[in-house]
Parts: structure tokens; C-alpha cells; sequence
């Protein structure tokens, strides 16, 4: 039933970040033997009176039950809890999915030593069986007592399914004066490995934010980074992505968008959730290139994103990058069938800012030998000048290997 | 840079079908060294006067310069000719396209005798590539030279690409006491196959039916075969269905889309085009699969198309059914992404007319062994029943394999 653990994917960074201990946050990882051996599977987080938490959610009309849950737990948005398994998504579980939903969350709130609403769920893994919370009774007290500041690395490995690696990454930013710290993790692979599901991030802050601002600066800061990823073009049920602000660093809490301090903040935010997007798309499955796509001169930001997400998900593109062919044909046809507005006869197309095609044809000066050796490296832009407008984006994806097949379709054979 | 030929699709028919000759209707095929040796490559078809003349083609907003073509003739809406050339699709040239396309409907209008907005033009190959149209001039004189009645079978190997095998179909049909016949063939492979583009599909009857009407008919009839079959999600640039009525079967012209000959004929076009559109699928690149996927209990026709084409398109599904695994997690995760209206806890869905999941979760009545057994054949429905209305609908396709990756990405390396 298992999948063979597939080699470190070659985009790997080289080693973990160092995530610093943050005011507010300890964390301490267990192994519940729900799915894996010999490996952690649980993650719990404690987090300080007073935290407040935002959240983005998959747009799956199908969510798993944690989703459910957590979007219940924002409506009064203060955080002391967080705990993510790995090993079952208690996803399509009907019924039985909420209970063990609910008996989780009242075992964390008792190891914690707060409300059931305060408390935060995320899982990943086997859709559609039945997830067995019972297992999480006596794990969850245990970690409570072993909670430590700095476990941010070991947080990264037990939220892992197919990962080949475990994702960080950190900021620090002065706020008014006083210094603040962003710590996130993140898993992904597909966006359903073998059986198992989902994107998770959880990121983490001591600066002191009120809740409706942390929900603004989430909300805006995905756009760009965890909304402009795509592996497969397929939508777990569960993804999920949640921020912490235990406001630990002191100062007022800003409670007004308009903050003098927040633009610095939500720069830095940004900055990590596009590192951790970016090493989700690194850790595709099979992923053996990373793909930026540029897509500019669009008649809007709306129709640039959908051309640059019709190249990233086009399987013919991304076979092609695999293949490390310049075959911007399959570029042309993908802004094609975007159904932006788009004039063949104004496109031009670039390979890591080599034309190769303009004005509707192939561009007659352009060096073959140089796209050709550019196609060999890890890392590949693809730009596209639609020639209608000023509007530009950006996304990210990575190549279509005969890997993400094996993974995906071997491993029960 | 030719890719291998690629074995015999394991889904092909055992033979081409017998299309017994229909009056007005004359083909021949040639040689005309276009990019490939040794193997026609050049089709051209010679249609007796007061040919009428319908088409659908690619929804692409940068489509080919034979399909920009194609769309100006049908405004006159009389055919004479049909030339078809595999090897290079004319596609992304520039003005060099459009010169292309007018040196070869002049070409051939001279071999025809007829005027060149009476000639309809298709291509199919490589993109990005001017088409030297000056190699058909000798070529179109010559073939002109040599039409006959009977050639279908020929006509379908001329137009392949990547394609595994020729396609056509045929009906015979009561059109008002007379006998009348419909003849089509196609050439699919994947929406692009290696670095060559396109589904084609020609289709040809003697029953009289004015334009108009023949339009609405085709129209119609392409929404349950060629718009319900996908390969890999992408879509051609040069996409194009064809359809013409030589009326010489006898008989009055059906002028009104209420002529009571029509419903019949209807009928059987319906069925020519789903065979041939069948066909492409089960010709997918590497497909070793064919899938139907059947929505029902959606809230609209249009929100069970999505939905279908949701669970059809997903790289997870058809890895899954490559691996020949019921994984229903990943058809509740495509049903979830298609954004139309879902519960997951009123979810059903079958394999092979097995429920593996029902309300939500895992039916735990069902039969593992026996699905297992029935993922190890050829044929696979996957239904889903919504569980919110009564509106179905059903599309088909093909598994993706590694022999895919392989078509698209490894044929430069």
C-alpha cells in the first residue's frame, strides 16, 4: 500500500533554513503510528493567550473536515493550539470525519489547556478512511509536556507525505522599533501525492497584529506566492494555510490596515510565503526543473494570470521543458486555449530572456545552440509578451517527468 | 527530430471500417515530401457542384491560417475541394501562413476548377514552421488526375501524425425513401502530438441539406462527441471538423431545420461523429485505457460537462487508472475543483457500475477483489452521482501513461 520514498528532488535547497525560536510559539512533534513507522506523524504547536490566527483554504466545493473546522475556529480567530497529522487527510469520511475532527480538538484543548475553538486542525494523507483520533489521546498530553521554542525543522518533517524535503523559511523585520520574527513551514509534493493529499503551511509570528488585519495581510500575500503554484493543476481537498501573530514582541497590536508598521511586515510576509510556495513547486512530484512563468503586455492582471496558468498547467509545455526543448508552439497553443485575448500576430516568446519567436513567427535571429543549452539547466523562465497591453504576472510550476506518472499511477502495481 | 512511430494503440479497432463510395465525392492521396519520407502526406478531395458545406473549429484565440481559411469560405458556403497536408500545420507563420494558405487554395482551385474561396484548406505538423505551398503545385494537378470514389481508407493515413492507426466511420440512412450514406475520418493522437498539432475530422454525405441547416446539425451533433473527448486538456490551434453534403443522393433539398428527413439523419450523423471522436480518444498518446466518465444528479447539464471534464482532465485520475487503481479519493478531489455546486456527503461514485463510495464515504459493502479485476480491462466508466439534481451528462478519454511523457518529452533527447 505504501509508496516507495522517492530521491530527493534535485531542486532541493541545500539544507533546512534556521528557523529562530519565536516569542509565544513551542512546538514538539510525536509519533501516533496512524499510517507511517519509524517516523513522526504529529505536530503540535502551543501558542500563547492572546494569538490571534488568519486562514486561506482550498476552494475545493469538497473540503475534508478539518477545513471545515478550522474555518468555524476563524470566526473567533484567537489561537492556542495546532495539531497536524500526517498519514490520513480524514478527508470523504462523511460523519465519522467530524467526529474524529471533534474528539481531536477536545483532546488538544485538555493537553493545552484551552477551549476546543481555539484549537487548530490540519491533516494530510489517505482520502477516505476513517481517521482514528483515538490514537491522539494520550500522544497529544505527552508532547504538551515536551514542547520546546526552536522545533521548527522537526515541524517540517512531521507534516511531510511524499515530500522529498522539508520547507522553511524566516524573516525578521523591525516593526515600530522592535524587532519581529516570521518562521512558516509548508509540505506539498502533488497536490495529491499517492494517495495522500494536500498543501499545508503554517506560519508563524511574535509581532502583534488584531485578527482582520492578519486575515488582510494573508489574504493578500497568497496571491502571489501559494495561488500562483501549481504542480498537476489538481486541488486537494485540504489545502491549507494558516498564520499565527502571537504579538509576543510587544508593542500595540495593530488593529487598523492602515499601520505605519505593516507595510514593512507584509513585505516580509510575503517574501516567506513565496519561499515556501517555491520550494512546494521545487518538491513536485518527479519535478526535475522549476518553471517561472512570465506573462506581461496582457490587457489585464486577471487575463495575465489565466495565460500564465494555462502554460504552467499544459502538460504538452511542461513534457516539453522535461524534454528541455524550446518548443514555444506549445507556448502559443497554450495562450490560445487560455481564452484570454490574444493576437498570434503580436507574441513574442522568450527562453530565459532568449526570443525565439516574435510578431506571430519564429524569430530568425535567434541562436538555437544557446536555447539549447539553456533548456539543460534546473531552472527555466518561459516569458510571454502578449503585445495587447501593460498588465503582467507571474507563476510557478515545474516540469512533467515520467516520475510524476510512476508516483502517481505505479504504486499499487 | 522525428519522433519513433509509436506501437499500435492496444485500443485500436481490429480494421478500418468498410466507407462504400458516396456520390460527388472523389479522393486521392499523394507524396508530397512535406516533412515525412516514404508515406502520403497530402490529401485532396474533389467535391461535385452545389456542395454544401458546414465546420466547427478550434475555440483557440490564436488559431491556424488554414482555420482563419476555413472560416472566411464558409461564409460563401459552397464546396469544391478539400486539401489536407500532415507534416506541417501552417500554424504560427506569420503572414507567411496566410501567403501559404492562398498559393495553396489557388493551387488547388486550378486542379479543381473551381474558385479558391470553393477550396477548404487543413494542416497538420509541426507549428512555428512556414509551409512551402509551392511543393503542392505539381502535387495537386497530378492527384486531381487520379481520384476515385473508394479511397477513405487512404484519405485516413494521408492526415495522420503521431496517430497509431487510420479512423473513419460510417452510417447508411432512410432520408426520405432515398438511401443516403455518411463517410468520416479523423486523425487526433493528443491535442498536440510531438511538436505536430491537432484533431481533424472530415465528414461527407449525398444527402441534400442546405447550409444552414447542415450547420445547425453539426453544431449540435459536436457537442456530445468532439467537444466531449479530451486527451490531455490542451487544445489545438488548428482544430477543425468538416462536413459536406453533395446532395446527390436526389431529392429536394432540406432547407429548414424542421424537415421531418432530418431527426433520422441527425441520428446517424450523431453516431459517425461519436465513433470517430471515440476513436481519437482511444488513440490518445499512450493511452492504454479508454475512459468514459459519466456525471449524473448534477444541478445542470452544463455543471455535470465540468464536472466530468474535471475528473477526465485530472493528471491524478488517469495516472490512478493507468496504475489500474479505483481511486475514488482523486474523483471526489476533481469534483471538488470543478467549482460547480457539490456536497461531499451526498457523493457516489462507481467503477464499473460497482459503488465504491457512497454519502460521503467508502461503501463498506463493496467488493475490493472485484474491482481490482475490473481496473485490470481496457474499458473503464467511472460514474459519479452528484446527489443534488437530475442533469448528467458523459465525456470520455483516454489514461495517462509514461509512454505520454515519453511521446512529449523525450523525442529531442
Amino acid at each position: 500500500m505504501m509508496a516507495k520514498a522517492a530521491p530527493l528532488s534535485p531542486l532541493a535547497p541545500a539544507h533546512f533554513p534556521h528557523l529562530p525560536p519565536i516569542a509565544g510559539v513551542r512546538l514538539a512533534t510525536a509519533e501516533a503510528g496512524i499510517r507511517y513507522k519509524g517516523r513522526t506523524d504529529v505536530l503540535l504547536v502551543l501558542l500563547d493567550e492572546g494569538t490571534q490566527a488568519a486562514g486561506v483554504f482550498t476552494r475545493s466545493k469538497c473540503p475534508s473536515a478539518p477545513v471545515d473546522w478550522c474555518r468555524a475556529a476563524l470566526k473567533d480567530g484567537t489561537a492556542r493550539a495546532l495539531v497536524v497529522n500526517s498519514g490520513n487527510a480524514n478527508a470523504f469520511t462523511g460523519k465519522k470525519g467530524a467526529e474524529a475532527v471533534a474528539l481531536t480538538a477536545e483532546l488538544a484543548a485538555e493537553a493545552a489547556g484551552c477551549a476546543p475553538a481555539q484549537v487548530y486542525l490540519a491533516s494530510t494523507g489517505v482520502i477516505g478512511e476513517p481517521l482514528d483520533a483515538t490514537k491522539f489521546k494520550g500522544v497529544l498530553v505527552e508532547t504538551a509536556a515536551r514542547v520546546s521554542p526552536g522545533a521548527f525543522e522537526d515541524a517540517g518533517r512531521a507534516i511531510m507525505t511524499t515530500d522529498t524535503f522539508p520547507k522553511g523559511a524566516s524573516a525578521t523585520v523591525d516593526f515600530g522599533g522592535t524587532k519581529v520574527t516570521i518562521n512558516g513551514i509548508a509540505k506539498g509534493a502533488g497536490m495529491i501525492a499517492p494517495d495522500m493529499a494536500t498543501m499545508l503551511s503554517f506560519v508563524f509570528t511574535d509581532a502583534p497584529i488584531a485578527q482582520d488585519v492578519l486575515q488582510g495581510l494573508l489574504a493578500k500575500g497568497v496571491v502571489d506566492s501559494f495561488n500562483a503554484i501549481t504542480v498537476d493543476s489538481d486541488t486537494s481537498t485540504s489545502d491549507t494555510l494558516l498564520l499565527f501573530a502571537t504579538g509576543k514582541a510587544g508593542g500595540a497590536s495593530a488593529t487598523e490596515a492602515s499601520d505605519p508598521r505593516l507595510p514593512a511586515f507584509a513585505k516580509a510576509l510575503d517574501g516567506v510565503l513565496l519561499d515556501l510556495a517555491q520550494q512546494v513547486a521545487r518538491d513536485g512530484e518527479g519535478a526535475r526543473k522549476f518553471v517561472t512563468v512570465d506573462v506581461r503586455g496582457a490587457t489585464s492582471r486577471q487575463a495575465a494570470r489565466r495565460i500564465a496558468m494555462s502554460i504552467a498547467n499544459s502538460p504538452l509545455v511542461k513534457t516539453a521543458i522535461a524534454g528541455e526543448d524550446a518548443n514555444w508552439g506549445r507556448v502559443v497553443m497554450a495562450v490560445g486555449k487560455a481564452g484570454e485575448e490574444a493576437d498570434r500576430d503580436r507574441l513574442s516568446i522568450y527562453f530565459g530572456g532568449i526570443r525565439v519567436a516574435v510578431e506571430g513567427e519564429r524569430d530568425p535571429t535567434y541562436d538555437e545552440d544557446k536555447v539549447s543549452a539553456y533548456m539543460k539547466g534546473q531552472e527555466i523562465t518561459v516569458a510571454v509578451d502578449i503585445g495587447l497591453g501593460s498588465a503582467s504576472d507571474r507563476v510557478y510550476t515545474c516540469d512533467l517527468t515520467k516520475e510524476y506518472v510512476a508516483i502517481n499511477g505505479d504504486y499499487r502495481s
